[in-house]
């Protein structure tokens, strides 16, 4: 990003800072949980306006690199956390609405991830128990006969996204997450009326419990099989 | 994001312009390489200041979705592009360098996308005969014993990144793209010295001659295989 910009419109005074904080990541002097310098000290630091250091937060804080207190200044209290998912959800997100990221290409590359995922938890990893006991909260959830669509949408992107969470790569699971509100978008616009809906809620209730039931049996390859199967099922069933 | 800024820290007044831009991509009234209206009116449509509308614009272009005219005000001539891979790249160093995404999840996660980008490219996909040809083209100035590290790095990095592409998948080649300048930062540390360096940039070359034969000669099984050797080799070899 910072080298595309520099190419198309001259360097930024606001990346100054983000190389900095890059640099002192690196390096251990700078960590998780630490409270960042304040706006004027990283101005003298850089040599650049109080207005370029608050850029630089604003865009840190989208990366979900830095968190800052309500209602003040931008820099007051802007403290360093971690939260890769929702730097990368929001820029996704974005992209896909500009239409380059094409829904067929989403669908892929959570089948390659989601049973990767399920597959190296069902046998490579030892049981995650609490996740396990999460995710048949979430199917249980989701079994209540009265539940709302919009509730059933966002307990279902939960769900796979624990799925892919379990196969314990930091990486796949901030991609996924990155890719959930997208997933949900999807799923919510291909099925239009109600009518439509109530038979493909049911069968994804017993998908979902198939799909748990192999992992807790540590079957990988029926784990991967069954999430490939439901999600392709979904795809091509409503036409999306 | 926009959701995880509003539980931590309440709605920031630029996120308006943000879901605004989100929606008119999404319904089609927004199109790449359409400019945005002027700050005065981004402010006046969404009742916030003109600092929140320039915050706005300085979060799109680093999320690689604006590009604005060097020397100028931040909105004066932005216009919308598609960068997804600028955006997620930025991001996802910032988080590798804060050691929350370990290295060796980045080499899982390449191994995934890369071994399937490639079979698919082997098997499914009609020949990308200019891709193709993009790759002997690395492969060669690669092979120039004269080469200086950086360089060497940098090609590498291009020539699994173009590999990846070839699987033909918007979000994979986005996420491989995004994990580029990650990668190469391994690849650069974990090799100290001109001497280590020597014979592993030897073994590299010959792997990914033997990787591109298995691409061109359509042989996606031995394609996967070799490539997933040749990444895991390197990780091991190296002790990165």
């Amino acid at each position: 990003m910072i080298e595309k910009t520099r190419k198309a419109a001259g360097p930024r005074a606001y990346e100054a800072v983000l190389a900095s904080i890059e640099a002192e990541l690196r390096t251990g002097r700078l960590n998780i949980g630490d409270r960042l310098p304040g706006e004027r000290m990283l101005s003298e630091q850089h040599g650049i306006s109080r207005a370029s250091v608050r850029d630089a937060i604003r865009v840190l804080e989208v990366m979900g690199l830095v968190r800052t207190a309500t209602g003040s200044g931008p820099t007051s209290g802007a403290v360093l956390i971690s939260n890769p998912a929702a730097g990368l959800s929001s820029t996704l997100r974005l992209h896909v609405a500009s239409r380059h990221l094409p829904v067929v290409d989403i669908v892929e590359a959570r089948i390659l991830m989601e049973t990767w995922a399920a597959s190296k938890a069902a046998t490579e990893l030892p049981i995650d128990e609490p996740a396990l006991a999460r995710a048949k909260e979430l199917l249980s959830l989701m079994d209540d006969p009265d539940l709302d669509r919009e509730s059933f949408h966002d307990l279902d992107s939960q769900f796979h996204v624990l799925l892919s969470t379990m196969g314990g790569n930091a990486v796949v699971s901030a991609m996924m997450e990155s890719l959930r509100l997208s997933i949900m978008d999807y799923v919510r616009n291909s099925v239009t009326t109600d009518e439509q809906w109530r038979p493909v809620e049911k069968t994804l209730r017993a998908q979902h419990h198939d799909i748990l039931d192999a992992v807790t049996a540590r079957d990988g390859e029926l784990a991967g099989r069954l999430l490939r199967e439901h999600i392709e099922w979904f795809f091509t069933e409503t036409g999306s």
